[in-house]
């Protein structure tokens, strides 16, 4: 009995430890979610000032009166999913017009295959993880939201960032993001804390809630916003930003909503499409980008105006990669390269296409080199101008890397016609009642793009240089990014 | 001092039920584990011998020798990894040969996604929820396999199936099973105890150890064997057992351990394909197919000779799935459309491909049908008979459902042009040092084969009476399996 009741206190004591390490554990958890946005603020925001600052100062168009830019994003779309793309199903004629008269890029890449660091990269022409915002958020005090904090993991755009909309409102630009943000839904990382000076839209993805639709910092349709108004509301709403500012050079940021899942289409557009009701949400779109061009056109734009297509990531559970290997969220192609559509009358030769290697970080270099604003000196922009390839005089040659990263881990690097991807431990298996068993180490591995688009087959061993030159890419980029995280230079 | 100890007491009163509760839920696992096997011995193998000496005594070949019948299996190749099918780095000519002067199936099914399963469903003719094997299975002692004896799961296949093996040994045939097993490692499923009289190989796949390699019930090469040099051990086995058997008619059963992973090639292979490492395994197998063939040349058996080259599934993190979606594990088409090619001269037209649909389940009765054995009365047979289809008469008309299990899981059903896939909840997302969270509702699906091969767009709205109707034989099916998980006859 005695010793019954000294094993039943051990026992006690034992869980009791336990406990208290549990709460210890989660006591810490929660300090450093709450902790989390003091430290962040630790930014500086000066140095961003002044550095906006002298970008304005400096700005200095080439034209008479700077270009217009127009931005039209598009959430999961797939680079098969357009008629100009070889989609046969899917009816996109005001896209393949916008083909027929730009250029289409063969080999562009979203800066990441999930949503937030896409943007995150497009707008900063970073990759993302220099930004630190290289995972998905969500909406605060979502339970994800509150892991990610208790993780110490960014939940929004850093407010020492200069984004696209900073930059060409430096230049004297009006400006404008219509659509999805995802790059955080609270101050300092609003759409107009960051440069966009009108914001109409939705702050993160439409399978996320609570789904209320904002004008400027004011909710105007609460949540559940009836989705199948969105895609017109959003068009509206550009029309009408372009109308307000045909006089004076505009950037109009138009992130549609969609074809993220849920798929809603409009009442007329509903039923229509061979290919169902992705196929009805992207003439949706398509017919959006036709009321944007005509308008344009209407007002006497188009030839002052660059207009620009493109997706966030390839397609998730619907939509097509094209012949490519993987979906939104892998490293694969078929997570990150996506449709680019340029279009520049008079500026941009018509109907071409071209193989030259792209990147959404590269969207940020061009547009602000079209208007005249220099590059910011105080951090490390990644992306190229693409205004020579834009205006047909640039060779195909590709010597500059792609990075591809699935969160904060590089997975992979593209060079040329090879891709180097690193090695990786995969789950796979299952015993049914228990979780997933047995794993295996994959790659490293070398795909050959330009024989082997589909990346079936590791040629590593049959080209080694080329396996040991990206190999060699991906340690010093790596080296580089642990060394100086942010990218910021000394000034 | 006395509240606490009476709190501790409590707590350690409260561990010792977890503890309990926790040892005796392990008990019970071990249990079940232990008592699997016996269980499973109420099989009526009494039933199973009468029902082949009943399709002995009805054996009939309508030539005057029976036709010798020669599957070759491979294990995770691909629909796009030969020449035959429009590969341009990996060669294949023995195959490339194979194919012009067979005929070449465009939509044949694999039996299920990964190995076991779709073995059972080959050897036996039937689906393989219907055989109770449908995991993989590993190596008797591993952790996983004891896992499955504890979750009551098969890690074998059932002594009371009928294997193809079994039913042409009844009609007179010689029979060997070369290569690999994977149905078992232990009596009474082993290839001798399933219908081969004579077996040579490794009992399961190349990344499950110990791998010896076995010649009947001794192991002729212990753990680990030189993988390279098992393509032309196999092959060289296969040639002595047709050379041996050139005057009787024999059924070989050649199922290659390539290019499953880790992949070993030849050395004189080795560093040669422009595809890799995967590339010269493809070019060792092929050669092996090449030297199958011309034995049964040398031999002048060509005529009287079907020769069916095959996979078990979709390719795995490399080879090609050709331009369709999913890989092996999939219920994609990449994870079960996969090459078929049926050679007999004089007898298959040569040159030909057909679009109809077929799947792994009719080379059984197929193959009964060739040999003049009748199907076995006592049991379900899923497979249908294609020699229609091989000898050219057939018409294309698709009336016959293909059923895509995972698991136990059925997934997916094709009739026609339409793929039906069902609901399902998946996860995606994730923090840093967190398991996986968030998980999506998609579908049910209904795809368009004919006009959409990459399963990209569901257009079950677009053609309701097609979802309606797959949907409803997607029910019935369930329906019948549960009622008949076996699908005995009553005799």
């Amino acid at each position: 009995m005695r010793s019954l009741r000294a094993l039943l206190t051990a026992l006690g004591v034992l869980l009791l430890a336990f406990l208290l390490v549990g709460l210890g554990w989660a006591g810490t958890r929660v300090w450093r979610a709450l902790d989390w946005e003091q430290l962040e603020e630790t930014a500086d925001l000066a140095r961003k000032a002044n550095e906006l600052a002298w970008m304005g100062r400096q700005a200095l168009s080439q034209e008479a009166r700077a270009p217009n830019l127009v931005l039209i994003l598009f959430d999961d779309l797939g680079l098969g999913d357009l008629g100009s793309h070889g989609n046969r199903l899917v009816s996109t004629p005001a896209m393949d017009r916008l083909a027929g008269e730009g250029m289409v890029f063969d080999a562009y890449y979203a800066p990441a295959p999930v949503c937030t660091p896409s943007r995150a990269g497009l707008l900063t022409g970073r990759w993302p993880v220099r930004t630190t915002l290289t995972e998905v958020v969500f909406p605060t005090g979502h339970p994800v939201d509150w892991l990610q904090r208790s993780a110490h993991q960014p939940v929004r755009l850093p407010a020492d960032e200069i984004t696209l909309a900073e930059a060409l409102r430096a230049g004297g630009y009006a400006t404008a993001a219509i659509g999805k943000w995802h790059l955080g839904d609270h101050s300092p990382s609003l759409p107009r804390n960051l440069g966009f000076e009108e914001y109409f839209g939705v702050l993160y993805s439409n399978d996320m809630s609570p789904f209320a639709l904002w004008h400027d910092e004011a909710i105007i349709a609460p949540d559940p916003v009836d989705q199948a108004t969105l895609t017109p509301r959003y068009t509206r709403q550009a029309v009408r930003f372009i109308e307000a500012h045909a006089n004076e050079p505009f950037f109009l940021y138009l992130a549609h909503t969609f074809p993220h899942i849920p798929l809603h289409a409009t009442a007329d557009q509903a039923g229509t499409s061979p290919a169902g009701l992705y196929g009805d949400v992207v003439s949706d779109l398509d017919r959006s980008v036709g009321i944007v061009v005509e308008t344009l056109e209407a007002l006497g734009l188009s030839e002052q105006t660059l207009v620009v297509v493109t997706s966030d990531n390839g397609p998730w559970f619907q939509g097509s990669p094209s012949t490519f290997r993987g979906r939104k969220s892998d490293t694969f192609e078929g997570g990150m390269r996506v449709p680019f559509i340029a279009r520049w009358p008079g500026r941009v030769p018509a109907g071409l296409r071209t193989r030259t290697v792209a990147a959404g970080v590269d969207v940020f270099p061009t547009f602000l080199g079209i208007a005249g604003v220099p590059l910011p000196r105080d951090r490390l922009i990644d992306g190229v101008d693409l205004m020579p390839v834009l205006s047909g005089s640039a060779s195909e040659a590709e010597t500059r890397p792609i990075f591809y990263y699935s969160g904060d881990e590089l997975q992979a690097v593209r060079l040329g016609r090879f891709k180097w991807q690193a090695a990786r431990r995969l789950s796979y298996g299952k015993v049914p009642g228990l979780p997933f068993f047995g794993s295996v180490e994959r790659g490293p591995w070398l795909f050959d793009l330009e024989d082997d688009a589909g990346e079936a087959y590791d040629v590593s061993d049959f080209h080694p240089d080329a396996f040991a030159r990206l190999a060699a890419i991906a340690r010093t980029h790596e080296r580089e990014v642990a060394r100086a995280p942010r990218g910021w230079k000394p000034r």
